[in-house]
């Protein structure tokens, strides 16, 4: 449903260029991202904290996708009544609750140096969403695109995939400085996160690129947890790299010479331990296709994590 | 509650001043107000161009609080999967529930030339949330602030107050005409918007400026809507206009010869159709108070609509 109502807002006359994860208005950055219960998190699975911090985060990761400079945000909530049945056993005080809902985006907001904006806090008979919209600024280099793409540019991500349910999607890194340093230093003709999957985030990225993409099956960097999650689900770990949601690693699209320097220097690993993985293509042709270690090419399925 | 979480975030260090209706930062003000299903509306009471309206039109108002000019939004929402028990009767297919929600913005959008910025639609098994963060600009004349109220200021409201219940809580048209007239050609020295009830939304701008407050309790404009409900309630039309939440009319202190102008000349009344009402003193000690036509005192109950 989310892609058809998009498709609506984008032909809207008001609205502004809606196909980057942040609109670009001046030299500001905005993008809004909103948690709920039983979609996003599991009030009896993990602490409030952890569920602040993940609001903020794929937040950060949206300005992180632009290559802008994250300063800071407004958070509005929707809080149950009651909060039973969480993590710690028991019920909780409202107010403790909050605050210990703020006190797991703590640790964001003094790394990136975020100042609250503002906050509209609501209490309700139902279950907790979280809001938060954040603002960036950009840089003198500009900003990344999803339409920059350009045919034969080397696709390369930040870090392995697959699994994220397991653990990444609370504890992720926003990839904000590694965003800062390849837009300082790099030639990025496109960027995106990737929050809803490999396979369709690749999709959105080359269809507004006006271009396809070919993956290589054995290049593309599976996590552990995705291996664990394949005997669970019986699906193959690199199908969980390509359709799980939530890695919230930039997807990124660079000239070839500048793809063999980055992939050989690998000048982010040292700077915040961050691997670049190159794996794949971007192609003239409108084609999204998987290309096995024997050549063997076949279409890219799109199943990825639709909100 | 809302008010000691409020207490807390504005203690944070890395919170800017959020003691007004919208933050300032730079020459753009910001703010976010959500409205929750059951709280805020009642889908089986209003079709969802009402509760659409609504969430954009709060948000507007808190820009005209500050004497801004409304620029854009990001809208944020949280869609049941299953749309039953609406106005209509039926069932509502989802996409057609989101179109009609974005359907009732359309005129406040297009009134006051808003740019849509961005978005986040997702569906989930609990009620309807929907989340607005609103950008202004600041005019060259500067901005409201609820903190600048001087003792002996007139206090004024843009209309009448209560029962806002039973229509206007999804009719109201946000001021921002009439606080744009107002910043570009009179003297106002604080003001906010009345959204949980007149006595305690005065209480908190006399709390910001350091000052208390006497209203005249025969001066008060009471709507026809607090006297209707007044007969169900049993409590007094005086009453609701004091403590009903959501009148989204300006509250304004201006300086008395200033005050003496405007309700004499009525400036809003032929542009906009708003009358101004003058209600009240700020006074140097912190009380707040009601005088009645006799001149007797009495303290002014706070009860108000707390979130």
């Amino acid at each position: 449903m989310e892609l058809e109502w998009v498709q609506k807002l984008r032909s809207l006359p008001n609205a502004s260029y809606l196909g980057d994860d942040a609109a670009v208005v001046g030299s500001a950055l905005l993008t809004t991202d909103m948690l709920t219960e039983g979609v996003d998190f599991l009030l009896n699975e993990v602490p409030p904290e952890w569920i602040g911090r993940k609001a903020l985060a794929v937040n950060l990761s949206d300005i992180a996708a632009m290559g802008g400079v994250p300063t800071g945000f407004l958070v509005a909530a929707a809080l149950p009544h009651k909060i039973g049945n969480t993590v710690s056993g028991g019920n909780l005080p409202l107010l403790q609750f909050a605050e210990r809902i703020y006190a797991g985006m703590t640790p964001l907001i003094e790394k990136y140096n975020l100042t609250l904006f503002g906050g509209d806090t609501n209490t309700w008979d139902g279950g907790l969403v979280i809001s938060i919209t954040m603002l960036g600024k950009v840089l003198p280099f500009g900003v990344f695109r999803r339409s920059g793409g350009q045919a034969d540019d080397a696709i390369l991500t930040t870090g392995q995939l697959g699994g994220s349910i397991l653990h990444k999607q609370f504890c992720f890194e926003p990839r904000i400085n590694e965003a800062l340093y390849l837009n300082e230093h790099c030639t990025v003709h496109s960027a995106m996160d990737i929050s809803d999957g490999l396979a369709l985030d690749l999709h959105r990225l080359a269809a507004e690129s006006g271009l396809g993409a070919v993956l290589d099956e054995e290049k593309i960097p599976i996590t552990d947890d995705a291996f664990t999650l394949s005997k669970r689900t019986g699906k193959t770990a690199l199908e969980h790299a390509l359709s799980d949601g939530e890695d919230f690693e930039l997807l990124l699209t660079v000239p070839q010479v500048e793809a063999e320097k980055l992939l050989a220097k690998q000048p982010l690993r040292e700077r915040f331990g961050t691997t670049l993985y190159g794996i794949g293509t971007l192609t003239a042709d409108k084609k999204l296709r998987l290309r096995n270690a024997a050549g063997v090419v076949r279409d890219l399925p799109l199943r990825g994590f639709e909100h």
